[in-house]
């Protein structure tokens, strides 16, 4: 089954941009009167009869659409450090695709060697990766921030607990301490796995508090070569997050980024 | 923590190969009397002293031994289709080196395009895997033969059961429906993941079957990008081998094998 993706559908028509359209026209020779599948991007998969069929431009009718088409039952945010080289955090995000997941935030931290990533790179290798593996959803590619940027921008309400509350470091241990920090938090769970070991909040298993979450909104955090940073962490835990390992192995940044995408699609499965 | 390798270790004395030693004594600078980690792949990690310093063949003294060092809970063999790409290949061989697996045997379809493989360009990828990820035990990678041929070397008693027994194709379906195969089966576990439903045989998710099973050795066949064929699923399936599926994403073949590694991972975490 061949896709196409375009993100200029207004409910009866749609067109697909000069890429799309030269490998509609020239590499498959679709012609006006043929009908092809075309993804937006955000879940719905749409049937359409080709009525332009200019290799620089393609338009079709929309004859049906079926939304939540290929899509997974969980909202797996991915919040990962580039990698000292690049092609292995495109090889990261291809894998993440397929397995599934819904929004990557490249995220710089302190011991980050790397602190920069082209993110329209990244945009391109998920397009085709969700077009190969059949899925109408397109992961969300943000604009690299810093790890402290990140956690405060995600921590939202527990943040605010933490603060009205019993100070920041004492939150982030409860949750651990007590295992339901992530039932408490509600709607999210919010994941860091990090390397070292803090006696103050051990870490439990990625699988073990996955389980023991009923809700569906995952946000992970994966540190880069270097693992995150002692205050990082602080802040991270601070925030609501819980920390993790990813088992007994040593896996580099983009192993430990998929390994945590395959841990929630097992969750789920 | 630097690794080295090697095979050529009689108890007491330690060499390494010109590749490790022009790596330890040009690129690493070091010398006589300094301390080195070298693991023999099979499990041992040992701890020397260099005696001579040569680029061209390190010797080193065996001061202690460690079994089992960096290992996992389990064992796990991994039949897997040549990719068309080998880069894709050789990606998936360091990844699965890294979360965890134990043999890997490239396997030749009846759908398969690629029906070659250089074996060692893999054990390359695999050694570098294993002092990376600070593994002692590097996977054994066999030669490839056939889909059928695995199968058959593969099938042991169970298959023997099969003739005995109720005829091939009702074993295979027995085990499907009681749930039981893989226990019934004793030691190993066999499975074979293929993306087509066959009614007579339905298949389970991979998750599923492991949790089920409480022995440790765990076989898994994943196809070409043309599946395997539908006389390849029956001999293994009267072969005692459970059919899988790998959840409802539709993966490549190097990423439905990494997940395949993923499931054995986190069914022993």
């Amino acid at each position: 089954m061949e896709l196409f993706f375009s993100k200029d559908i207004d409910g009866s028509i749609c067109r697909l941009d000069q890429d799309e359209s030269g490998h509609c026209v020239k590499v498959l020779r679709h012609r006006s009167g043929d009908e092809i599948s075309v993804i937006d991007g955000c879940g719905t998969l749409h049937r359409c009869r080709i009525t332009v069929d200019s290799p620089k431009g393609v338009e079709a009718m929309v004859l049906s659409s079926e939304e939540g088409w290929g899509g997974h039952p969980y909202r797996l945010h991915l919040a990962v450090c580039p990698t000292k080289n690049n092609d292995r955090y495109e090889w990261f995000a291809e894998k993440a695709c397929e397995i599934g997941f819904d929004e990557l935030s490249p995220v710089i931290g302190e011991h980050s060697e790397r602190r920069v990533l082209k993110t329209a790179r990244v945009e391109k290798v998920l397009i085709s990766a969700a077009k190969q593996s059949l899925k109408a959803v397109v992961p969300v590619v943000n604009e690299p921030v810093s790890v402290k940027e990140f956690i405060a921008a995600q921590a939202g309400r527990s943040f605010a607990d933490a603060q009205d509350d019993k100070g920041e470091v004492q939150d982030g241990r409860e949750r651990v301490q007590d295992g339901k920090g992530e039932a408490q938090d509600g709607d999210t769970l919010r994941l860091i796995a990090y390397c070292f070991e803090d006696e103050r909040v051990p870490r439990r298993s990625i699988k073990e508090v996955l389980d023991g979450f009923d809700g569906t909104e995952i946000i992970v955090m994966i540190g880069p070569e270097g693992d995150f940073s002692k205050a990082e962490a602080e802040m991270a835990l601070a925030a609501g997050f819980i920390p993790v390992h990813l088992g007994a192995s040593r896996l580099r940044t983009e192993t430990a980024a998929l390994t945590a995408a395959s841990a929630a699609y097992f969750r789920y499965m």
